[in-house]
């Protein structure tokens, strides 16, 4: 065996999940309501304790290792658990033995590091909670490799930035940053000492508000620092700074913005300015949002909710393309058993929790990680199907929230969007019992799949309105049509070319239906609107939602956006008057919607191995942009007369339509350019 | 309503079973090889970090009260939670609103403190850990009500005790303390600096052996104070002090004596002295096991077995009485959701679990706390029932620990008296859904107890050797007899006469049949022989098995005792020199044996609302002594000539022969003497 000492391979390892776990229950309560603690609705999860690790080594020659625990441990051979160590150097004795380290730790997760010249923790070593359970260790093997950083100080990354302008004020000081950010507050060239308060507003309205503005900070500083930054990330554009003492002064106010290190691995040009402003502000917005994990938004909740995160991923696929803060977010929504109440206690949310993992799998090809959340699926899909009722289809039972949207609907009883969630979940667990060889469950999952497929066209579909109906409450069909169901069952393809039509203009164009009001649903609006090829609709309600928000002022995208409010009503949420959360990862749904369907890039197999660009131009004169397609990228041009693609990974082709006719060409493999005429 | 506020009233209150998880973790990491941490074989649960209190009170006035809480804590009124405090001093508007105060604390439980003079906390209080469920709150009045001791504070009494005798020796001190103890070093009169070792033994051996002596504590003093106590409480009758500088000196050596305060409630005197020493002996060796819970032993686990805890109940209720230590010890053993494994990963351990419940309740009536634990029962009770083999019958499977007891026995496949434990627990479950009126429950439980009870004597029952075998292993039926089913069938009243004159004489007092060596089921043998009146024969036991290790010196009883082993045999154990506990909680079961045989005394109904006492001088000239029989005490004297019983609670009769003739005779209730004369 060859190595280089000097080559990073050991890497701290802990007990599958416990991490992300703990990360989760840390990041959770991070929530305040002015400097008043607000922890999340549901149940937080916790690490284990105590766990032991496991190895078994072969050596020529005795060894002697380094061992580094976040926690207490002790450390053994061969099952000999009345001769243990707790030194951080071990000499391993040559030839084959078992080596176990047992590590406890109450607070932070018991990591382990371990480095030798052969013996090193790696991905496959074992651990277990001492359920007589052993499980493959989890890592981080490209960030926590230092024996140096525990991963319990995994910390997001900093940068120093400056306001756009301060001014002084009657008795202190506000600061505009010039667009939303997130960070940590620093007052600099202090002098004198005084109580200090600091008032944060998204708006001008709410950092002038000081009796009700969402955040703000309180610190006495004694003047023996020169400056001082807040112990506390908070998300604002505006920050006042009102000191007690009239003595109190600062040179100045700057703030760290503390960001998720990221690679930008999207581009989008076009010939409509307005349309690359909500791109840009749109990917800022979602930047903002993803950090240790998926978060809805940063100024009020700062929570992770498995919805919200379902969007989020899709997003990434066409920005970041961050595998690592998928899985970190699907293992902190998925938490620890007992399963007892939904995911965020939502119903739907439990439903996106498996159709993140569809498009994960989807988009990466990351067959082993998607394995090794299956008994987890399991977990998941037997409550959830313990909750059928009579009829096998789910509903609100006990206290279960059904959410579908901040919305005027009633979702009690069957409501048809959840069955159809519901289908494609278990469509998602059938495809991964095949992964992991569960042959008995890929036929059970299918065929529950295709009955409640059938089931809900049987019962929900109404041939006269031409859409699915919202719900069935106690026997009784409603009548009532809404988007959620039409536009899902657009999404998932479970439509044949009759309904598509029949929905597309008695549903989705229809007027009459009820108008969707959040950008989270807007989202799956607009996108089944591409699906039925309304690109140039959907571009017209890019340019007017999204261009809505931007003509307001917005430098990051809202939680709510409803044209018909104004003024103030723009920032209530919640019966607060700031309550609305104005940079909000659902708000960034421009970056799929444009990624996707104008640039038009899909996997048509895991991990990009295969794929379709399908360029749509949607009323646009030109644009041109890259999309991650795995590995690979994907770099697109078009305009009236041409399209041109190229691609660095994978094998593609290229859909288009030459005199309405369509066409398939496919994509060079070496990378060149493949260009089309269109006249 | 009349308050008055010096009465104490509010007290702690927290997530039910919490304080108790988290107290379990804590401890059960305590133990220690030579410094080096040895956490238990099992998954240690943990308290949740985030829950919510909730109250609804009803106030004529505005009222303040002051908040106390183990961690970051938020309070709203009428679901406001927008509008939330973390004043301490919070006042309360008239009138019926509901009061939620979050708690969060990821290193103690979260626990809450509340003082009004209408509104505090107390156990008619609610609790969610958010999973859309509330349960009453976990509390103990009397000992957790100061604002200022929060639950996690809480500690053992301590009490500084002399050294029977300190010696200098060539490097060193020896400090003999004349009998085992359980606290912490201290070295007093400190003159110098130097790193100091210290060798603890339970025995002079085990304290001369440097390099094996199982505990020890290695320090540098500074000099800088007088004295210095040691951090970790140690279990020792000698510790050895070695300074590693020679100009090193102090004064004294002694120790703080740490202890759970306990009422000694019984007490036992007769013609016998050494009956007597094993008696006190007994008495001492549990009371140094007796702790936050009932450990197994205090030198080498410190760990909370169920097998062990389940006869520590018993011999609590023949002496301490103490409801608290029962309760704790239910609930840190059962853990928390889901249950993957057995308690301890021990099969039996599972089903001891649910006799100590039947025990606890048949003692102290104490039916609140087991209607608590139903649903827990029902969780376990779900397990085993789930891990039955085709035959309905219970069997060690995957990596299932059955244990019954340290001898060479094989537990492979059906074990007769894993299964008549199993009858006993389904019994317990029976009883219990009785209790919190599950009326289809009861019958279920009921009926699987009969049936299986039915099974266990069609095919265990070996008519010609006139006893139960040992186990079915592949369908083959063992004809190895062993005591365990039989002496445990006894004990629950499962043989008929007939069966009980066979296994009496063919079995019990059979000594062809293999001999137990443990204390632990030497526990039921010996109850067993006295449920056949072998008292006698029991006596003679006692004075040479518990009596045998008075004799080699011991000053609490051991772990195991084999009288045919000799000098260091005597303290070894699990290959280790000094593996063998010299203070095991299970070696103290002369306690239970005496007051339940010899004095006699048995509750008849829960709580001892209705009790026997059967005085038996089982080969004695006389004894006297007392029995807690729930609130109150029964003192009981005998000779050959007369009985005399007093009692000061409940409805008692008592049981006695006259000319071979049984007969019984009322307890009289206003607490005077009954005395019969025998002659």
């Amino acid at each position: 065996m060859k190595n280089d000492l000097n080559e990073k391979k050991a890497y701290w390892i802990w007990y599958p999940g416990d991490w992300e776990v703990w990360l989760h229950e840390q990041v959770s309560i991070k929530r305040q309501w002015r400097e008043v603690m607000y922890p999340p609705y549901w149940r937080l999860d916790r690490h284990y304790s105590s766990v032991i690790y496991t190895y078994t080594y072969h050596l020529t020659q005795p060894e002697e290792i380094t061992i580094t625990a976040d926690g207490r441990f002790a450390a053994y051979l061969d099952g000999k658990d009345n001769q243990r160590s707790n030194a951080e150097k071990m000499m391993l004795p040559e030839g084959k033995h078992e080596l176990s380290i047992t590590v406890y730790n109450d607070v932070n997760p018991p990591a382990l590091h371990i480095e030798g010249e052969h013996v090193y923790t790696n991905n496959t070593w074992q651990v277990s909670c001492y359920d007589k359970k052993w499980s493959p260790v989890g890592s981080w093997k490209e960030q926590l490799d230092a024996s140096s950083l525990a991963p319990s100080q995994y910390k997001l990354a900093t940068e120093e930035h400056q306001p756009a302008s301060i001014e002084k004020t009657e008795d202190g000081w506000m600061a505009d940053f010039g667009k939303e950010t997130v960070g940590y507050l620093k007052v600099n060239g202090i002098d004198g000492k005084s109580r200090l308060t600091v008032y944060y507003g998204e708006s001008m309205e709410e950092v002038e508000d000081r009796e009700n503005c969402v955040l703000l900070d309180n610190v006495f500083l004694d003047g023996e620092s020169e400056d001082y930054t807040f112990p506390a990330s908070r998300a604002f554009r505006y920050a006042q700074v009102v000191p007690e003492s009239e003595d109190f002064q600062i040179d100045s106010i700057s703030m760290l913005y503390e960001y998720l290190p990221v690679e930008y691995r999207s581009n989008f040009q076009s010939s409509n300015d307005l349309l690359n402003d909500i791109w840009k502000t749109s990917v800022y917005t979602f930047h903002l949002n993803t950090r240790e994990f998926f978060f809805d938004g940063m100024k009020r909740d700062r929570w992770v909710w498995s919805g919200d995160a379902h969007q989020s991923f899709l997003m990434n696929y066409y920005s970041f393309f961050d595998h690592d803060v998928v899985k970190r977010t699907l293992i902190a929504l998925r938490g620890k058993e007992p399963i007892v109440t939904h995911i965020n206690t939502i119903l739907d949310y439990s439903l996106y929790w498996f159709t993140g993992i569809y498009d994960y799998y989807l988009y990466t090809g990351d067959v082993e990680f998607v394995k090794s959340q299956y008994n987890s699926m399991v977990s998941l899909m037997d409550f959830c199907l313990g909750r059928r009722n009579a009829e096998d289809m789910m509903e609100g039972i006990e206290e279960d929230w059904v959410f579908v949207d901040w919305a005027d609907i009633d979702n009690k009883g069957e409501v048809s969007t959840i069955q159809i969630l519901l289908c494609r979940s278990l469509e998602t667990m059938a495809l991964v019992a095949e992964l992991v060889g569960d042959k008995d469950s890929v036929q059970n999952y299918h065929d529950q799949a295709s009955e409640l497929k059938e089931k809900i066209m049987s019962i929900f579909w109404n041939e006269n309105k031409g859409g699915l109906v919202h719900s069935r409450y106690n026997g009784v069909l409603s009548d009532e049509i809404t988007k959620y169901p039409n536009m899902f069952a657009l999404l998932f393809g479970y439509f044949n070319d009759q309904q598509i039509d029949k929905v597309k203009n008695n549903v989705m164009l229809n007027s009459e239906v009820q108008a969707i009001k959040t950008p989270y649903m807007r989202f799956f609006e607009l996108a089944a609107l591409c699906e039925v090829g309304e690109h140039q609709f959907v571009l017209d309600e890019m340019l007017s939602y999204w261009g809505g928000m931007l003509a307001l002022g917005a430098t990051s995208f809202w939680e709510e956006y409803d044209p018909n409010q104004s003024g103030r009503q723009h920032l209530e949420m919640y019966n607060m008057p700031y309550g609305k959360s104005l940079c909000h990862a659902w708000g960034a749904s421009p970056i799929y919607l444009i990624g996707k369907y104008f640039l038009g890039v899909t996997p048509a197999s895991p991990g990009y191995e295969n794929f379709v660009i399908e360029p749509q131009l949607g009323g646009l004169d030109w644009f041109e942009g890259t999309v991650p397609i795995g590995i690979g990228d994907a770099e697109v041009y078009m305009d009236k007369e041409k399209i041109r693609v190229k691609a660095s990974h994978g094998e593609g082709v290229l859909r288009y339509k030459l005199n309405e006719e369509p066409h398939e060409t496919p994509i060079p493999t070496d990378g060149s350019w493949l260009e089309i005429p269109l006249i």
